[in-house]
């Protein structure tokens, strides 16, 4: 990791919180959406396809952010600002299953497209807050 | 406006939702960041100041974009895709006081900053959801 986690910040990397992620379209626009993530303690993980418009984005320029806002505070939060180092096939959608349980899922099951599913990586690279 | 607000999805327009915007910065990088906002029933307005780096990109890039998740049912989410279209002065900080007051805070005052704050209009060009 090439950034150092903002005192005071790093919780909001551990807690199951829905994280907005930015992309930007082939056309300039950008794209936010929630996401379920993992901190390795290097990188961001998320589970993706590769069939959607997100995926697609990455292909055309891999550099994402991703808002993270604190659920007890909000007038606080962290923007992770990064590059998509790399993705992992998951074709029985084990990290889909291992995230949904994190964010409280108990029962969640591998996904009905787990044949297109990936782990994207994403490199922690900056970071502004509030 | 000429996008129809899809089936079901027209609450999280009302809701005092803190929703996360994209914008891109110069050098191609998404930015997202949590804001207030106020749907007028064509545009969506935000407060913002003329000293930050959103302020910045919409100046390089108008495209804009925002995610706003269900409170109640976080696999729902919309995220509505539009342009900034206008931006008015707002120097005594009034719509900032309006927007903190929809968002549950009864005390709150004009900011510091007031004298850079802007009410930022962006258009309502598309929707995706889930």
């Amino acid at each position: 990791m090439s950034a150092t986690i903002p005192e005071g910040y790093g919780h909001l990397l551990e807690l199951p919180i829905y994280a907005h992620l930015g992309t930007v379209r082939p056309d300039g626009q950008p794209q936010v959406n929630p996401m379920w993530f993992e901190f390795d303690g290097e990188h961001l993980l998320f589970t993706h396809t590769t069939k959607r418009a997100k995926y697609r984005n990455l292909h055309s320029n891999p550099r994402m952010s991703l808002s993270l806002l604190d659920p007890r505070e909000p007038f606080r939060y962290l923007e992770v600002r990064g590059t998509l180092v790399g993705e992992t096939p998951d074709p029985e959608g084990e990290f889909y299953v291992r995230l949904g349980r994190r964010y409280g899922i108990a029962d969640t099951r591998p996904p009905a497209d787990r044949a297109d599913r990936v782990i994207l990586r994403m490199s922690v690279e900056s970071f502004t807050k509030q």
